[in-house]
C-alpha cells in the first residue's frame, strides 16, 4: 500500500508559482506582497454533513477548494495560497486521484498554489485553508454596510438547495433544471473577479453558503443596520418557481451552498456596478436596501411581509 | 442547543494581539511584518488515530495547538496567528470548555491569535493551521544540512512513545516514570525558544513527530548525505532503560510524538550551542555526525551496527 510520504507526492505535489517553499518541509514560506493585507480563512468539509458519501471525488475537491476560494472572493482578496489537511478511512488511489484532480482543477482556475497539509487516517474530512491578498484597508467586510445602501446578489439564488432537496426526495427536477441545480450544488463558482472589482465601490460583502437571509443578516447585524428585500428581485433558476411557495422561499431565502455574493453599496454606485455585471457576463440584481430600523423584512411578489422561517443552516440547530 | 454561531463566540473568540480583523468575517486580515517570510504548517489531529476517544478535552486542545507551534519552532519562525477547525459530534459543552481551555493555554503561552476557523458535525476532528513569521533567508530547512555536521536533539527522546505503550499496555510504568511519559504525550511542549535561537546556527532542522529515525531520515534525505548516530549519546528517560532493548530501540528511534527539534550545525557552532542549553535550561545533546557516505546507521552501546527496524509512524503504512 501506497506511504503517507507516496500519496503527497503523488497526488499532492505540483509546481508552484509563488511559494518561496512548499510541500515536504515542516512548513511552507511564502512572502506577502508590500501594501499587501493577508486574508485567512478555513473551511471544514465532512462527509455525510456536506456531501454525500458516494459524491463523486473530483466533485468533492473542487468543492472543498472553491468554497475557500469564496471566501476571499467576499473579501475582495486574490487568493493565491493553500493548504489541505485529508483525513481518509483508507488509501483508494482511484479516488484520491479524482480527488486531487477536482482539487488542482480549481486551484489552477483561481491561480492558487496548494503549499502543505496533512494526510491522516480516520472518517473522510476535508479541510481547507486559504490565503490571499487584499490592499491595505480595502477588503470588503461584512460591517461596513450603511444605512440606504442598495442590496445586490450575484447569479441565481437558491439553486443549490433545489439540487440538494431534489438529491433528498424532496422535490422532483428534470432534465435542465436537474442539470443546473446539481451543477450549481455540486461545483460552485467562486466569485473572485466580482470581489476583486467590487474594491472601493461596495461598502460590505458575504458569499452565501449559510443561505441569503442569515448571511445577509450576518451584515446587518456585523454592520447594525436593518434591510427590506423583496423576492420578486431576487434572481433564481426556473426550477424554483416550478414549485411551490414554501419550497420556493426555504430554497432562495435559506438555502445556502450558493457561493454567490451578497453585497451592499451606496446608490452612487449603482451605475458602476450596472456596467460590472456586463463586463463580467454575470447577473448582479439589487433586490433591497439598507435602512435604520434593524432586521430583515422579507416581501412576496404583493409586497406583502413574508414571515421568515428558514434561519439558514446551522450545524448544530 | 447552543447553536454554531453561539460557539463560536462562547468558546472561540478572544481578544487578539496582532490581528488586523479576527473571528468574524469571511475571513481574518493580518499584517505580515516587514522584511519577513510567512510559515504555514497545518496539522490535523483524529479521535482514535491521534488520541483515545477519552483522552482529556484539555489535553487534546493543547496538543492540537502545541504540534502545531512545534512545526514553527522547527523553521526558527516566531508563532503568531492560528484557525482550527473542529467537527464535533455533538455539542457537548462540558468537553468543549475543556477543550478551549486547553487550546487557549497554549495559544496564550506562545502569543498566538486564534483568527478564524469553522466549527461543524462530524467524527471529532481537529485541524488548526499554524502561521508564523521568519525574517526572510534565515528559516531552519531540511535541506540544509552539510556533511560533517554535528546532529543535535533536544530535551528527552521517547518519552512520548513510552507513554502510548504503556497505556496500550504493551509496558507497565509506575510512579514517576509514569507521570512523565503520560505528560510528555499528552502535553507536549514546542521548543520555541530554542528553534529562534538556532536561526544563523543550525544548518537544518525538524521537529521529531515521526520518530527520530524518521525525522532525521527527512532531513539526510533532503540534503543529500548520510548519518552515524549513537544510541548511548540519545537521552531518554530512565523509563526506558528499565524495559528492554527492542522496546527501547522502538521508543527511542521510531516512538515519534515527541516534539523535540533534531537539528545539525557545524562544528565551528559547538560551544555556542552548548551554552545555549544552559540559557534555555533544556538538554540539548550531540548524538553524531552527518557525513557524505549517504543513509542513516545507529550504533548500539557497544559501538555495534544496529539492524533498523521502527520506520517512523506512517498513517497509512
Amino acid at each position: 500500500m501506497a506511504s503517507e510520504f507516496d500519496l503527497i507526492q503523488q497526488y499532492f505535489t505540483k509546481p508552484s508559482h509563488h511559494t518561496n517553499l512548499s510541500v515536504g518541509d515542516d512548513a511552507a514560506l511564502i512572502s506577502v506582497s508590500q501594501g499587501m493585507e493577508l486574508a485567512i480563512a478555513t473551511d471544514m468539509l465532512v462527509a455525510g454533513t456536506h456531501f454525500f458519501h458516494d459524491a463523486a471525488p473530483y466533485d468533492i475537491g473542487w468543492k472543498a477548494l472553491a468554497v475557500n476560494v469564496s471566501d476571499m472572493a467576499a473579501m475582495g482578496a486574490q487568493p493565491k495560497w493553500a493548504t489541505l489537511a485529508l483525513a481518509l478511512p483508507e488509501v483508494n488511489e482511484a479516488w484520491l486521484s479524482e480527488f486531487s484532480r477536482g482539487f488542482f482543477t480549481c486551484a489552477e482556475q483561481f491561480n492558487v498554489d496548494l503549499i502543505g497539509g496533512d494526510t491522516t487516517r480516520g472518517p473522510l474530512n476535508i479541510s481547507v485553508t486559504i490565503l490571499g491578498e487584499v490592499p491595505k484597508n480595502q477588503a470588503l467586510k461584512r460591517d461596513g454596510a450603511q444605512a440606504e445602501d442598495d442590496i445586490w446578489v450575484s447569479g441565481n439564488i437558491g439553486s443549490a438547495a433545489a439540487g440538494l432537496a431534489h438529491l433528498q426526495g424532496k422535490i422532483k427536477l428534470e432534465n435542465d433544471a436537474l442539470e443546473a441545480s446539481i451543477h450549481a450544488l455540486h461545483r460552485p463558482m467562486p466569485r473572485i473577479s466580482l470581489g476583486l472589482a467590487l474594491r472601493g465601490s461596495a461598502n460590505s460583502a458575504i458569499d452565501i453558503s449559510d443561505g441569503l437571509a442569515a448571511d445577509l443578516g450576518h451584515i446587518l447585524k456585523a454592520s447594525n443596520v436593518g434591510a427590506d428585500i423583496f423576492i420578486k428581485h431576487i434572481p433564481h433558476s426556473p426550477a424554483l418557481s416550478a414549485n411551490n411557495d414554501a419550497r420556493f422561499q426555504a430554497c432562495i431565502l435559506g438555502g445556502g451552498d450558493d457561493y454567490e455574493l451578497c453585497f451592499t453599496a451606496p446608490r452612487a454606485a449603482r451605475e458602476k456596478i450596472e456596467t460590472l455585471s456586463g463586463t463580467l457576463n454575470l447577473p448582479l440584481a439589487r433586490i433591497g436596501n439598507t435602512c435604520t430600523a434593524l432586521g430583515l423584512r422579507v416581501y412576496d411578489a404583493e409586497n406583502k411581509l413574508v414571515q421568515l422561517q428558514a434561519k439558514g443552516y446551522d450545524h448544530f440547530a
